[in-house]
């Protein structure tokens, strides 16, 4: 399969990256998180994204994160690199360093920091798939994260069209124009323009009304759990899907773990994924990005026990 | 008078990046911004700032900037340098990089992309102080444009009391706030603490309840101006700072010339800065960064009829 | 079916309120919506809500509209009442008025225009129970128009289970924190209290993950279509739920219909509901309340291209 | 003094309502607040707004306010009233009582709870403007309550124009449009177009760049300091007024007592307020408007140290 021929299906997780004590990229603990995300069926993975912290790391230690990911990958699936900047000619920088090192597809957001126009926004997106150079370039929708800037179902599908864009990633939020996304692609008639959501705990509707695919931070800790949501809506069997969607949503309560009274909303989430990654032996060190705080013992044993309830130890 | 034994003060503009039309430092341009501002009377520059677009340039671009503000103030005023990044690795590089060009201070952001807690932006600033390694680290509160964290007085005057923080440009357009942080200054007895205000409208006010000085993005355009007022509140003379400063305030206006259903609110108020500056003849274009989009020449020409009324052409 | 007997549930549309061009109420209009509505298989009606403008209305053109709804619905329906009002005192003014009235449910939101806490908003709700003294009582989540007071999932399920409460009208727009209820009120041992969505466009969804009905707008126009998504997600037919709110989403257009560079957001999407009952036949006058702008002929023309579209005229 | 004839001017400080422990308006306690103020030397006093807890009285308790206040001032200075609601129905309701109550100017904000637009605004104002009937009515810029909405420079001035409006109050924390509105004025000359700032904590300031009043809730704790400002403006004085307000700032502390964790922001600085009057001794008990939670005995103390060491006591 490759994402160039095809439109982008299925659970492609935006991989965490694991970290030493000392905060130095821990590749031993990427190659394994990479064989249990392959093991549990993924479609493809997303490096270097929120969830990977990319915006966190230094230009050294993307290379490793690039460059560990496509070599242990090996081609099985597509390998999607986010290349998240505040301007157009630092993500393009990234953009360059994602396709020298092989990578399969990246992923970019609006410019940020500055309050840009989408007129602006357009011109962004065009210059930087004339760095892609034929890798697919996917738009990233994160409201949240770039000063409330949304891309609108009339921008993407028109850079759709233009060859800019081969998809996007929503993590607006908002299923709503997200659905509208989905019917307004037919009236373009654009069937390859692929359509992912970000929302981990709405997929089985997201699946149903329309969407190719889900990138779920959770898929860290229970890959195999999205796939079978994934395979059940493709099966037309609704019921198994929210049943599995309404278990880990449940699943999902470990984010709420973590004090928000002592440390960020960004940290605590990703600290429970990682956690949880670490509680099942996939990585050595549950430690997010310098300068977030590191979840506590006692959070952790928390985690834990969220795990356990759900069978995940 | 260097910022390391004294508390800035003064007017200390955030200059702009003039580029050619090809997007490149135009480096002559710059050149002369330098002469127009010290002739302007200034007490320092603040490079690679908001105004400054820093966000938008490669790290190459970065460093052009940096060495020829250095080599042109020559030592006459201090040279502040933006380090505006997502991150502390990030932050911390460019810091090193403007060390290493011989600025005379620091600026830098909390994070952003990310949303972080109160006590890890203490570990972000505390973490580039070390890197700072004795180069006055100077916060930079936006809050629209870092996701909206504000940072309180609390955490400013603890870092200032520990060393880490040498002062603030506060840009929160929080009269109100940056009033309460002058004050606890005083209860924190961290008289060497700069308090500069970034919001060029209300400067007669800001220093009359205390402040240092002023970081004016319209003091590219007029840096004699704000160097009036800011002399007229040290002679006690509130009512002459009045009306320099509304004058300012009409000036300002350029910044609404713009057409902003068709650009963005950055590239707007910058776009007027440039134009303001290439209409007197300082810079050669007036271009902001890609993927900005330039102004119109009827644009360029209303401004010209807002420079011209105020007698700056 | 009675409210207080068994939890209110499937499809109660929000009415509007027809006014005469000189802005009173039509009571002969009303009348016809009432019969539209019944005739369309509604399982109750919810006046003076949102979409009625009851925050527009005096108390006497209030009264009016109670008192036509009960006398036309004569039952055959639980009719609910929106006691909507900035404060506990006086939205328990409009739930004393609206018993007197004979209504079979009220509903009132948090207090607006002064900031509450939720400790705040608790005593509210408490005191609102008394005042409806046995009439259920139902909360009404639309953080967008109470200053963005969200109401909690722990704050509605404790409310429930004191009997505060027989349920929500869940206007968020937030799918995963609805979502989020449904699952806790299975944890709350509390089957009994009512979840109702007020989003028109994910309602399959909303029913495929466990919500008891809808309180859609665009349920003013089309009851039927919104009565056939509750009947087939009733009979395990997602796909056949899916077509008929994928055609209620591309319906929904209507409300991007009006100008909104000359008329407000709500004026726009309550405008649009009327002309579509204007156009249908069922109100004598397409007019929102003082000061809302009135659309355009134009305007109602367009909207009734999509009408004829879907087959409604 | 009519309010008619000349612009307003001065300290006008929007009284608080007292309540009895049982919630009845307090009306011996409001004889002693109006006395209270009267001795300070404000020029006018402002109830049922926001200090005035008027969106939670009922109209009978509207009623007792505004005869007990027209009865103390007894003309001695205009009184100004909130016919804060929703729409203009019901605001011009409030609008109708007060006149008939014999007061000199009424105060209305835009609409709320709906999202309305400039146009409606406007809409709305001159409805109000003729039930007004030629008592001057004031617009009341707070967008913080009212959903966001902030009345632009440009309708305000227009308005001011048609005569709708006899000035505003604005409340919106953002000196920077106020000023903005300051020199607007000139170029529309309308020297009778009153512009009162409802800050309190940048009152010199605003008095310094040309508004002519002030509406300061702290005011009602210490309306003589307030006073104390604005003659010192008034005489050329800005240091003396710089002195007293960071006097007044220093005692605004008092609203940061309450705790924000068990009780809400508007309840905790109305409260702080009410704690400061009961501990003068003018009201004789510190409640707010239920369900406002009320100050603990703690926490009433504790303002009771800031007020004496302010020399209040």
């Amino acid at each position: 399969m490759t994402t160039s021929a095809h439109r982008l299906t299925g659970v492609v997780p935006p991989l965490v990256t694991p970290f030493t004590p000392e905060y130095e990229i821990d590749t031993a603990s990427l190659a394994r998180l990479i064989a249990f995300q392959l093991a549990g069926g993924v479609s493809g993975v997303f490096v270097l994204g929120t969830s990977g912290e990319g915006t966190f790391l230094t230009d050294e230690q993307r290379q490793t994160v690039l460059e560990t990911v496509v070599a242990e990958v090996g081609g099985q699936v597509p390998v999607l690199a986010g290349a998240i900047d505040s301007s157009t000619a630092r993500a393009g920088a990234h953009i360059a360093a994602a396709r020298k090192a092989g990578v399969d597809g990246v992923v970019a957001t609006a410019p940020y920091y500055a309050a840009t126009h989408p007129a602006e926004i357009e011109r962004h997106f065009k210059k930087l798939a004339t760095v892609a150079d034929g890798t697919p370039l996917y738009a990233y929708d994160i409201p949240s994260r770039v000063g409330g800037t949304k891309l609108s179902a009339s921008i993407l599908l028109d850079l759709g069209k233009q060859g800019v864009l081969a998809g996007i990633k929503d993590s607006s939020g908002q299923d709503a124009s997200l659905r509208r996304l989905v019917l307004d692609r037919v009236d373009a008639e654009l069937p390859d323009f692929a359509i992912m959501t970000g929302s981990e705990v709405t997929v089985d509707c997201a699946l149903g009304f329309g969407v190719d695919g889900v990138v779920p931070g959770l898929g860290n800790v229970d890959p195999a759990g999205y796939v079978r949501i994934f395979d059940a809506v493709q099966a037309g069997d609704q019921a198994t899907a929210r049943k599995e969607q309404d278990r880990l949503f449940q699943l999902f309560e470990i984010i709420d773990v973590p004090d928000r009274t002592r440390m960020g909303a960004s940290s605590s989430a990703l600290g429970a994924f990682k956690a949880g990654l670490f509680l099942r032996g996939v990585i050595d060190c549950p430690y997010t990005a310098f300068p977030s705080i590191p979840l506590s013992d006692e959070e952790i044993a928390a985690i834990r026990v969220l795990l356990d309830r759900d069978g995940l130890l």
